[in-house]
Formats: structure tokens, C-alpha cells, sequence
């Protein structure tokens, strides 16, 4: 059976990624990578789908066992991939998408040359404003911090292979398909 | 303005290339490079259309010049590619589509670092030599040279970045215009 392929998706907060993996992830052939966290769960979170809690002692064991792909450490907590349910995955066939910020994509960049890089961006910082702010969650120095952080993340794209514009969510859905669909035609693909 | 790209296409004869093509040109967004060559026009010719038809003087300054991306010789006639209306095109942000066997696809992966190339395969060779002769217009004989040819060409695809192959029209014409999109949606694209 042919391989998988590794999508790693990053984008700024506010460019839609969500909403487009939402309907990316409606096809079956994509395995959606879960992080694992040491973090307590929240009410909003669910077991295996927002994260896969572990306890510390547990964390720690798999990081001596080399278990995963990448990990970070934030406010005394443990964030990660776990290698196996994506190599899993792939090797049956599936695509895996993996929504990481742009530090972890980096790490991954240099351990696995075979994923593919996929960011996402908002067609222009006014608008990503315009979207914070329509939002209404956030206070104006929230807004302002977070478009500034994406105006940093953006300098970062040149590390990705493909960056897709999110204006119209039908057009950045299609152009995010239009990708797997080409990486999926590559000679290069592992059989 | 974003610099074109081009897209070296090459498939066995009877892989419907032309059909698929011809399809993919109903848009503006290509130019479909025409080759020059020094043979007579034959009735079903149209300048510029299937053809730049040059006198073997002309040819032969336009070679001293180094006017020609490629060009070989073929039974006493030059067949070559112009360098100038391809990069008039590109330069004007639109795709070139340049058709060329596999010998000559080679060539200009060796000049031409930034083309893609894509590789239109069928399905099996079973399909291929039904396809050859539900045309009718090839004695057994020709049918099986072709098959074979064909065969030889496909152990090329490897040299190759895209492998397209034509089982369904539409699917395959989808696929070539996927492969379009990616790369225009790549980072590493020439502004």
C-alpha cells in the first residue's frame, strides 16, 4: 500500500486554519494527529480529541522512550506528538495533518524531510484585524498583540513549501485539496 | 507581476495528452508553446498552430543566435522550441505548456531548473493498446511497436515531478489543474 503524507499546517491566530481543517477533515483519509499534554483538562476538552492527557510521570516515561516526534514545555506543562499513531496512519494509507506553531513546525522540518509545510495566511493584516475584532472576545491591545504576532509568524513562512491565501473559505479549502492532490501525484511519493 | 511557470508535459502516444490539453488550454491563463521546424506544411498545418514553419537558413541563424531552448534534427528537418515567446509569456504571469518527448523533456530539465514536469500515463497497457485500436487507423503491427514504445517511455516518468494518469477525462484534467494550483501556491515560486 502506497504511504501517507505528513501535512504539518501552521497559521496565525484569526486565519481561519480551524474552520479549514474542519472541512479538510470531513474526508476519511486524513488522520488528524492529537497532541498529547500533561495539562489538566478543561470542560471544553474531550479525551483523544482536543488532547491526549497524560499524567507527567507518564509524559516522561515517553520522552525517555523516545516516543515522540516533538515536545515543548509551557507553564510547567508537557506538549507533544506522539511518532506512533502517525506512523500508523501513514503507513495505512492516510494522510496525517498536524496543526503545530512555527518553533515545533521547524524541529519536525528537520526530522522528517518527507512532510510537506502548508501555511496559512489571512489575505492582509487589516482584515485579520477586522476578523479579531468581529469576533469581540478580544480587548484592542489583545488584537493589536496578536496582529503583531502574526506579522512576525508571516516572516516565517518562507520555511514552508506551499502558503494558501484564506480569503474566501471555499477557495482556500480547494487550493488546500489542490496541494494534497499534487503531492499525492509526485513521482518522488514513497510507495 | 508573479512570473508564469512552465510545465513540460510529455506521454506515450494514446494517453489522450492532446484531449487532456486541450481541455487545460480553454483557459487564458496558459500559452501553449508552438515548435519551429524547417519541414513542408502539410494541408491539415497552421502556421503558428501546429507549427513556426522556418526555412533551414532561417533555422540555422536563429541556432548561431542560441534563439532555441532545444532543437534536434528528425529526417533532414530541425524541430525546436524558441526561447523568446516563452519567456514573453512567463514574464507576463501566464503558464507555458510545452509538449515535448522524453529525450527532449531531459534537455530541459538541465536548462530549465524551475520548469515542472509532468508525466501523462494510462492506466495499464492493456488500456493503452484498446485505445490504439479502437482507433482503427493502425495495422497489429504498429499497434504493438506503440505499446512497446510506450513502455520504454514509462520507465522515463521517474525523471518526472508529476505522474498524471488518464483513465477518467475529467478526473485527469482535474488533476492537471491541481498540480497547477500547488505550484502556484508555493513559497518558492519566482516573484
Amino acid at each position: 500500500m502506497q504511504q501517507g503524507i505528513l501535512f504539518v499546517v501552521s497559521a496565525p491566530a484569526g486565519c481561519g486554519k480551524g474552520t479549514i481543517l474542519g472541512q479538510i477533515l470531513k474526508d476519511e483519509k486524513y488522520y488528524y494527529s492529537v497532541s498529547a499534554t500533561t495539562r489538566n483538562p478543561r470542560p471544553i476538552d474531550i479525551e483523544g480529541v482536543t488532547y491526549h492527557f497524560l499524567s507527567k510521570t507518564d509524559f516522561e516515561k515517553l520522552i525517555a522512550e523516545n516516543a515522540f516526534l516533538e515536545y515543548a514545555q509551557y507553564c510547567d506543562n508537557y506538549y507533544g506528538t506522539l511518532k506512533a499513531p502517525i506512523e500508523e496512519n501513514l503507513s495505512k494509507g492516510r494522510h496525517v495533518i498536524m496543526e503545530i506553531e512555527v518553533q515545533g513546525a521547524m524541529q519536525i522540518r528537520k526530522l522528517r524531510p518527507d512532510a510537506r509545510f502548508i501555511f496559512i495566511a489571512p489575505p492582509s493584516f487589516e482584515t485579520l484585524r477586522q476578523r479579531l475584532e468581529h469576533r469581540g472576545t478580544e480587548t484592542p491591545e489583545v488584537i493589536e498583540k496578536r496582529v503583531s504576532a502574526a506579522k512576525k509568524e508571516l516572516e516565517m513562512k518562507v520555511y514552508y513549501d506551499y502558503c494558501i491565501v484564506n480569503d474566501i473559505l471555499d477557495d482556500a479549502v480547494a487550493d488546500f485539496k489542490a496541494v494534497v492532490r499534487a503531492e499525492e501525484l509526485k513521482i518522488s511519493r514513497k510507495a
